[in-house]
């Protein structure tokens, strides 16, 4: 590891637990029964412990698509060809997808990263972080080297440092044909899943191609066994790859740093995200599952990082949308933190708490 | 049954399927994998069918909550005294309760509707519609007379054409202390619960209170069951009442006639509902469940109306909370369906669809 990379796990422990327990104290004097908006009055303690805070905000959230291509798309594991990746980052930077609609409409800024789009369309509004032309397939070898591995995390975390001023939360999506390939990859090489649990059918394929897929994650878990190759969570990095999931474990790690909440997408964001839980065990306490996608290997990522999902509404499409989607939720968090009056203030009989 | 209520119910009819299609064949333009947006893709859909356009809006949305007394209250079935309706009516005008703050934040109006309450405040901003000082005991005989529930049921209908111009949809929310035990009585009255399965703790009893709740609702049971008392809906609704509850049946006829969706609540409001489904079979179909409560009894009236609810976050406050919560997430979908770039527009390669 570097020694960035080491400073930043190094400085990641377990959020303020006295902040969360201010505001548990603040909402139990709130017009309600104690307790009673469930979920939501978890998501602002939450906050709160993470914000390291009683006064938690969400200031201007930011949504961050990380996007790069794939070497394992070649094996045939996705409907769509490479060339969607660059085409999808030029439909967010012009504000068309369904991130950037949903980013705008949640009041966040959205950055959209290159970290190695194989062929980049000449569009403005997109950062250039690009760590390759794509990775390679895992199928032939390590997807990346060790050194870009270790470049993504550094990436992500000065992204962070970088961008997310102001930001009092941060949600992290992902774009890149083929990437579901390589969370499942990542997936079963940090938890205890079998290809079998780990692959689903991405953005379409049929029951051939989720045949195919399963395969080659085999394959990929099978030459990473290899004893020559340092089998830590950077080493699982480079052999499976994903620029763009390398930076999102970067970023994680870089905003909970900064006590900022990380708020994880779909199944690719989330398996990047993997990674940095691996470096970085407290992790996971600072992080906010969005929601359950609809592929089956997600949920076997949200109960490892022992992440409860705000929404389960069956999304699959990744990119951050269903991380945008679920901004909203914190903001009315807080609101009721900041907005509710109190029993007391209210002139309302508490007798019954 | 009234000439109005009679002619509102007959007007109810099913979505519009072709609207529906509509809207579907514009998301699988959208640059998505064709359903990718699951949830959110099925609840544009169905706005549009009961809207029947294919150009939906949800215009200024409206956040209704009504609020009466229950006489059951008398018996021990609450946390809080009856007063507590009353101070928390005056606290939803003032704009400090949780519905206050989530319909403000959902860009919503907010109307607060007096169905009934025991001893109300003077305070600005609340409709008066009083049925009478709150019902009585529905262990006394009827809570309410044959001719209260009809004009309970006339009044929301009044209310759904008096206070819905220019919304897109309603929500539909209540407050009353006694009232789930209102709600439990419905729910065995008009699905196949029991009172074990329809009795939960309400806003916070302890296992003697949820105790006493079921035996109540087994004797209103027994009641009812008395051969002179008609049991069709607007029999049971009398029986054990609920003025805000049949105030709130009727809204919800009187939206879905006007081409309104109706987004429900949480265990009262949602068997309010219950009684204008069965008043209206088509109705459900026009119907949005806003999120799935902790009161174990919700889930038995959302299945027994066949919805899924949007959001699963443990809430148990009522008071149109949670559906003040969900209202963004069909802004969401609206937002989806109109700001999108299409594959053709954005040259995003579509041959993996």
């Amino acid at each position: 590891m570097s020694e960035l990379l080491e400073r930043t796990v190094a400085a990641i422990g377990e959020p303020d637990a006295a902040a969360s327990a201010a505001v548990q104290a603040q909402l139990d004097l709130k017009t309600k029964p104690r307790g009673s908006l469930g979920g939501l009055e978890r998501l602002a303690v939450r906050i709160a412990g993470i914000q390291r805070t009683a006064t938690p905000s969400l200031g201007t959230p930011v949504v961050v698509v990380c996007a790069a291509d794939h070497g394992v798309a070649a094996e045939g594991v996705s409907a769509y060809p490479s060339s969607v990746t660059a085409q999808m980052v030029a439909n967010y930077a012009a504000g068309g997808a369904a991130v950037s609609v949903l980013a705008r409409r949640a009041g966040a800024r959205l950055v959209v990263v290159d970290c190695g789009v194989a062929d980049p369309l000449p569009v403005p509004g997109v950062l250039d972080r690009r760590l390759g032309p794509g990775t390679a397939s895992m199928l032939r070898g390590p997807a990346m080297t060790r050194e870009q591995a270790i470049a993504a995390l550094e990436t992500g975390i000065a992204l962070a440092a970088e961008e997310l001023g102001g930001a009092g939360c941060v949600a992290l999506g992902e774009m890149g044909i083929g990437n579901s390939t390589a969370a499942a990859a990542l997936t079963c090489a940090l938890t205890a899943a079998t290809p079998e649990q780990a692959c689903g059918r991405g953005t379409g394929l049929d029951d051939a191609g989720v045949a195919r897929k399963r395969d080659v994650v085999a394959c990929a878990l099978e030459l990473m066994s290899d004893p020559g190759i340092p089998l830590d969570a950077v080493g699982v990095l480079a052999a499976v790859g994903g620029f763009e999931l390398g930076v999102l474990a970067g970023l994680a790690l870089g905003a909970v740093g900064r006590n900022i909440p990380v708020v994880i997408d779909g199944y690719p964001a989330s398996a990047g995200v993997l990674v940095a839980a691996a470096l970085a065990p407290s992790l996971p306490a600072s992080l906010i599952a969005a929601h359950r996608s609809s592929e089956p290997g997600h949920a076997i990522v949200l109960a490892h990082l022992g992440l409860q999902p705000l929404l389960d509404l069956d999304l699959r499409l990744g990119e951050g949308s269903g991380a945008a989607l679920a901004l909203p939720l914190l903001g009315a968090a807080l609101a009721i933190l900041d907005e509710m009056a109190t029993f007391a203030s209210a002139g309302v009989d508490d007798s019954g708490r």
